[in-house]
């Protein structure tokens, strides 16, 4: 550890860590954006990020209800109805079942999670409990993963509706929002820790925190890879299409 | 839920869960044990079984720790004196280490955990929190997968001996007491489970957290199979033979 890093500096080291090992890179990502997954395969990755999904607001409201900041828990508190929705808009958790639908999952096995990976549960307890359990400063700074979302996200979108028939416009309808509401949420956290981390070893924590993030995203696509694309093994209990 | 299983039908029932999700079924082990799995590859797995091994001992201690009845307590104990050693014999911890040493690892590297796939960490910090939060019942469950231990240790042994020059009965060190102290503590948490699961509910967790517990072993294959064999891939931050 030495010297504080400037701002632009502890930017730029954040979004290195991005560059090196957010999952776009993974190659499970590869194949679903290319079109190389069949139908089966797309339904697994769906049904195990559902479970990510349905704890993001379980996470952010963990966030809040530790946080003593009255203008942090008021800003993070739009992510709640992001995911959630509200009066004039169905939320990211309602959206994303648009797509499990669309692709022909049953909804109570989705909502269960019965079917899901433990690797993909193992990640995302991870990550729920490192938000609960951590510094506040590396709480939020674990949700800076959002810095890089817009790029996967219209490779995704763009990806899957040139590459499936069994993909439209609205089973997709998840992510259109998600390209407004990530780079908002992801400024505001990436300021938060610019402010909050006043010494070095704090902007190290924050740096941590989210090569911390981007093994939780990883290591749900590795479990993925390995159960339904090669080798191809029966999971016990897991889903099978 | 139906009837109370009678302990012949419950303890087949617990075996049949090891049939059908023990980790031998994995590919990861059936490349280690038959010889196909060059030395980088074998370093891989010691190095991230050790965070596995590490953390035996913290489990049996958080499970002494939340125990009300002395009995259970003071045969539990036994456990932590296999895996930390006592005046006369090293335990598994160190004992692994022997092996990581034979593999020519550094033992800063392997202590540390630094280089360690997050899907690792994750999958071990998942059942020490288990062990913590769920009933005394089902912590003691958990580590019934010691019931299919001995088979693999032999195959292992065996296996590892005839191909692979770089490994000799020193760098095994480890599995030989194992054979002895897996059946003796496997033996014992069948019985208390016997004894105490006296609704088919419990019952029924008692199966549950040994499917829990195969999931944590298998998943750890998962991301070592992944990231090591097939495709490959340079994990960011991971150990890197």
């Amino acid at each position: 550890m030495s010297a504080l890093l400037n701002p632009a500096e502890f930017e730029a080291a954040l979004r290195a860590i991005g560059a090196e090992r957010y999952h776009d890179k993974h190659p499970f990502h590869r194949l679903l954006h290319s079109g190389r997954l069949n139908k089966a395969q797309v339904q697994a990755w769906a049904l195990n990020r559902y479970v990510y999904q349905a704890h993001i607001p379980i996470k952010d409201a963990a966030l809040i209800a530790r946080c003593p900041d009255s203008a942090l828990r008021k800003a993070w508190r739009s992510r709640l109805a992001d995911h959630d929705g509200d009066d004039t808009r169905p939320g990211g958790i309602a959206r994303w079942l648009k797509m499990t639908d669309a692709l022909g999952l049953d909804r109570e096995l989705v909502t269960s999670m019965r079917a899901a990976l433990p690797g993909t549960l193992f990640a995302v307890e991870a990550y729920v409990r490192f938000v609960r359990e951590r510094t506040l400063l590396e709480a939020v700074a674990s949700s800076l993963t959002e810095l890089f979302a817009p790029k996967i996200i219209s490779e995704r979108v763009e990806g899957m509706l040139a590459n499936y028939a069994f993909v439209d416009q609205e089973a997709l309808a998840y992510f259109a929002p998600r390209l407004t509401e990530a780079p908002q949420d992801s400024a505001f956290a990436l300021a938060y820790c610019i402010e909050h981390a006043t010494t070095r070893a704090e902007q190290e924590s924050v740096l941590e925190a989210l090569r911390f993030k981007c093994g939780v995203l990883w290591s749900m696509l590795d479990t993925l890879y390995f159960a339904y694309v090669d080798p191809a093994v029966a999971i016990p209990g897991a889903f099978q299409p």
